[in-house]
């Protein structure tokens, strides 16, 4: 057992499905962190304030401010952050908006997320990591790839981001893997990198066949035999491949960092690779405290 | 209330949702017809015998042969009738599976499905309908398009399925107006023809945006306000484009003829006639009755 840590700052992600926070050192470094499964999407508006007490109440004695980014500030969130529209910078800390407590140790600021509005699309959270990743990247100019249920592809130069655009990818595969036909041909965790890269070369090449080519992973269960691991495997390249090839003036002769989950980034930077493009990584988390830390000048003056 | 029917044989159509059944009369009427929830896919094998019971043991006074078509002959299903590969005719009567029954005034004969090597690919049912269709258009050479959760596409030539390809549109649409964020943009059940137009020709014209126009519904309708009906309409006119660009080697050129429901044929006729294609129409009953009809002698007669 170590004594309750007493940080500078906390340092709150609020997805749909999760809720994670950090206790944050005047240095910058975590002193602590804990996560649970009160996301945004089984919260009623007054189910936050309890839940995010349920998790960092033993960090609460120095009344460290809070700053959250992510689902949180949605309209079904603890308090609407309305959206900041691109081009701009990620994160504006003017733009924080202030949650309603009734714990008088509670002093929690959300981050908004940000709007284009021609092809219209939205982002909560990744400003975060984007703002994070341009402080670990003094100078980048390029594109950030930030994979996941809903893929991001922004692209970023001078400190703004000047486009973004958003694909399925993540929730598809989600859908078609568990809710699907197809979920007969793919138990288990198997993998099969080979028919992950053929279907990435498929789906780039004719990415109008992606429906018969979906259909063809039961097919072929059913009358060639085509493992689980190949299947998935398979699943996964098309979609990704279906992503790059939307994508494409995204990556094509720019400079790609990824922010994503190690496995899913690694599936990514694989598929880039094969189109000639050699893309950096980043960690999300280390992404999502950089960005947060910028946005006051207290956690700004610890990083 | 009307006496029970006398049929001369029962047509049977068990898919993976519903099973449905006619009352046949000698001369190819329908002298009555029942329908329950009990698919293939709620059924253990020897709970096959009981669901046909309670829906057709009125009609059995004069032990009439039943003939069935659909995933009760699948590998999960009452007893597996083994593909036949194409290019062949759509059903033959040597290739008939009896079901093992208990009560003897139950005859119940299964047709195969069809299945393709290269590009794999599978159909249970919709055999059935192809063929009915070749019944109902004797000599026709062209192609049949039969649009559903598993949409189906066939060239048919010389009374034979050369080819076919499937596209799991139905399925698609399914699972993202229900099961996605997508579904928050689209309760109800409205329809917008102008915005379910310009979705079949965006996605025909460049079919790898399909995951970014996906997720751009979901943007529109936080930042633009895109009504629900519009949203509903577009993405079914996203899948059916994607679909119709997939399937270009089969409508191209062609003559199609459309199997399917009511309001989703007249979509694909709608989506089709901009791309210069007149399809025509047949009814999915009649085309199975049809072709049920034609799998023995002691039916064929009765037409």
């Amino acid at each position: 057992m170590t004594d309750a840590p007493t940080p500078a700052w906390i340092a709150v992600d609020w997805g749909t499905s999760n809720l994670r926070a950090w206790a944050m050192g005047a240095d910058g470094n975590v002193l602590a962190e804990a996560e649970s499964d009160d996301g945004m999407g089984k919260l009623a508006p007054e189910g936050f304030e309890p839940a995010l007490l349920r998790l960092i109440t033993p960090w609460l004695g120095g009344n460290p401010p809070i700053l959250a980014c992510g689902m949180v500030g949605s309209r079904q969130g603890w308090r609407e952050a309305p959206y900041r529209a691109v081009p701009c910078t990620p994160l504006d800390p003017a733009a924080l908006i202030a949650a309603a407590t009734t714990d008088p140790r509670l002093n929690v600021r959300i981050a908004p997320g940000l709007m284009q509005a021609d092809p219209a699309d939205v982002m909560r959270g990744e400003e975060t990591q984007i703002a994070g990743a341009l402080r670990l990247m003094p100078g980048y100019d390029g594109v950030l790839c930030l994979p996941g249920t809903h893929s991001k592809w922004a692209h970023v130069s001078a400190g703004e981001v000047v486009s973004f655009q958003t694909f399925m990818t993540g929730e598809l595969f989600a859908l078609l893997s568990t809710a699907s036909v197809l979920r007969h041909g793919m138990p288990g965790a198997g993998w099969d990198e080979a028919a992950f890269d053929t279907a990435v070369s498929d789906a780039l090449s004719r990415p109008e066949r992606l429906g018969a080519r979906l259909f063809s992973l039961r097919a072929q269960g059913l009358v060639a035999g085509l493992s689980p691991a190949a299947a998935r495997a398979r699943l996964s390249g098309l979609l990704i491949g279906m992503e790059l090839a939307g994508a494409k003036p995204y990556w094509l002769g720019q400079r790609v960092t990824l922010i994503g989950a190690e496995k899913l980034s690694a599936a990514y930077v694989r598929a880039l690779a094969a189109q000639g493009v050699t893309a950096q990584r980043l960690s999300v988390t280390d992404c999502t405290l950089a960005g947060l830390a910028s946005l006051s000048p207290q956690t700004e003056g610890a990083r």
